[in-house]
Order: structure tokens, then sequence, then C-alpha cells
């Protein structure tokens, strides 16, 4: 029985092309990587694109810190060069789910220059798109989701960026979103144009 | 033109449901975990099962050392602690591939019962797979693909499993192969098997 199926298997002797398994799934790999002070939207516009794609029938998927921070950089904290660390393993995992023909979109602050030259440059430039979520300081500071511009503020938390830790501000995004101006379907759609664009994905029929 | 469009989504606060990336696929995530000595045969069994999955239309993907110990994990060397570090994060890894709803195939040496319960823990006993390469000691030597027991004989590498390393071999495997006994592809469709009994793909219609 065993024998007779195992006839029909081709035996090969290295990894399945790239391009096969973006045939089969109708698309190209891409890693979208926003980046943005906390509270400008990142996290929502990611969630608000996963869902756009897997409607339009695509494969996406969001890192972020609930499944990296508690999973595979667990064992990093927030010394310079841990987040160093950190960014450089998201970066390497990007590249390996690009390689799988996969749609990702990292958010994460990520807030040195140099460490997103490092991630784009293991990803490769084809499939690298760096989002800035360029919403203003003040805006981000009213949200406020987590209470964490607040504890900054009262100095509960020390190297907080945006307050006493710099952001770097992308010099040459693929994208720029103000979700002070965009709703966040409104950056979804802007997204997949974004995409459709690059040849990552095809543009719907009207 | 975006704001028309962008009504056609939904804005949802959290992550795809894994189930509806498993929908899109037609398949159930799970991770593969091939253990063995070197020269065992994990690589050529992950790569043929690879590209058995692939023909079937289904989204399977191999971690090995090509893509891992030259991106994720280059920062690691081969000392006890390094070691276990770079099953974990294998672990972690094959745990969000699981999540994204793809057949992942590892296959790393991974000699020590510990790292790979730690990576059964992380990625969930529903999803991990253990396959013992069960290849006798002498069958590996003889084929010695990478030359590395000529050199661990001649005490030009030091640790090397099976020589002056153990192995320790899995206690309650989900499966074991014997490559001196079966060929990758009889392996292959073994494997496939193992998979459409637990319901993570579906069985060929005769």
């Amino acid at each position: 029985m065993t024998n007779i199926k195992a006839t029909n298997i081709t035996w090969h002797e290295g990894h399945v092309d790239r391009d096969e398994r973006e045939k089969l799934l109708n698309q190209k790999g891409a890693l979208i990587w926003m980046t943005g002070l906390s509270g400008s939207g990142k996290s929502t516009i990611a969630y608000t694109l996963e869902h756009a794609l897997v409607q339009r029938g695509h494969l996406a998927y969001v890192l972020d810190g609930d499944n990296i921070r508690h999973g595979l950089n667990k064992n990093l904290g927030f010394s310079a060069e841990d987040r160093t660390e950190n960014i450089r393993r998201i970066g390497e995992v990007g590249k390996l789910y690009a390689d799988t023909g996969i749609i990702t979109i990292t958010a994460f602050i990520s807030p040195y220059q140099a460490d997103r030259a490092i991630a784009r440059e293991t990803v490769g430039n084809d499939d690298f798109f760096e989002v800035f979520c360029d919403t203003p300081l003040d805006v981000c500071e009213e949200r406020d989701p987590k209470g964490l511009y607040k504890k900054a503020r009262a100095g509960e938390i020390k190297g907080f960026t945006g307050i006493d830790d710099p952001y770097e501000a992308p010099e040459k995004p693929e994208s720029i979103i103000d979700t002070s101006k965009l709703s966040p379907q409104e950056a979804a759609v802007t997204l997949c144009e974004m995409l459709e664009n690059a040849g990552k994905i095809q543009a719907l029929k009207d």
C-alpha cells in the first residue's frame, strides 16, 4: 500500500521553490513593517489589514508584542542591546515568512533607524514595506491605550519612546499613515493598494 | 475612492482566528519535528515530504540548518546553553507557523530529550509530531554526507552527537523511521498518513 502510493512522490533534494508556494497561495510573500510611537495605530491597522487580506483570500499574519515578546523574544529585556536583538529576530522571522509566501505585518515601535535598516537588509528590499504611522505625539498621548504615557510622564517608566527616548522617523518609508486623519479601514485599503502596485496581490475586479 | 472601498472592510480589534486561515488553506497547522543522528535522513525526508505536501496543494515549509543557523540563530554557537536556545527558538517559530496554519517540518539533530520536550510544550501536543529517524549509527557513519563522522573519529570535531556526545532517543515519538529500510518517498507517505490520521490534511481520494 505504502509502496504503491510512494511511487507517485518525486524525491527532490532541496526545498520547494518559493514561487511554487506563491502560486499555490496566489500571492507573493511580503513583510509590512509598521513603525511608530506607542498609540500611533500600528496594531489596529495591522489587525484590520490582516482581516482585509484574509477576506480577500490571502494568507496574512500579524507579528506583534503579544506573540513575539511572550514567545520567541521572552528572554529579551529593554536594554539597547536587547532591543536591537528583538528587532533582528523579528526581521529574521519575517524573512522566513516571506520565503514561505506569506504576507506578514509586524507591529512594533521599532524606534531606531539602524535596527529597521537591518530588518530591511535581512528581508530584502523587494519584500520589505516600511509603513510609518506618523500620528502626532499629542494624539498618541491622548489615546494612551495602555496608560504608558501617563506612567512615563510620572517618571514611573524610563526610556519611553517619544518622552525620554528618541523615535527616529523613517527617511524613505514605502507608506506614511496618520491615523488622526485616516481610519483603520482607510489605512488598510491604502496598504492593500500598495501591495497591489508592488505585484504582491492582484487588484480586486470591479 | 479610498473611502468607498474602505466601507467594505470590517474593522476587527484582534487577530484573525487561526481556524479562518486553516479554512483558507484547507489544512490544519502542524509541526513535524524530525530528530536523529547526522546522516539519519532527516533533511532528505523533510524535503521529500515538503514536495509531497505541496504537490497535494498544501502549504508546507522546512526549517533546517540552512535557513535557521544562518539567519535567526546565527548568533548562537554549540555550547550546551546555545544548543538549548537554538531548539527553544525553533520551537517558538514552529508555534507561530502552526498558528499561521502551516505544516512545518524541522530537521535538526536535536539530541536532548529535555529540549525536545520544551519544543513540544511550546507548540502544544495536538500540533507537535515527533519523528524519530532511527537509522543505525553505522549506516549514518557510512553515509557521512558532510564528512563529519570522519572528522569526529579523527578528533577534529569535539562533542559530535553519536560519537562523543549522547543522542537521547525519543521515548514516545509519533513516528519512527529507519531510512536503512524505508526510502524517502515511503517515509513521506508514512508521514502524510500520520497527518491524515490526525486530521491535519484530508486523505487522498481513490
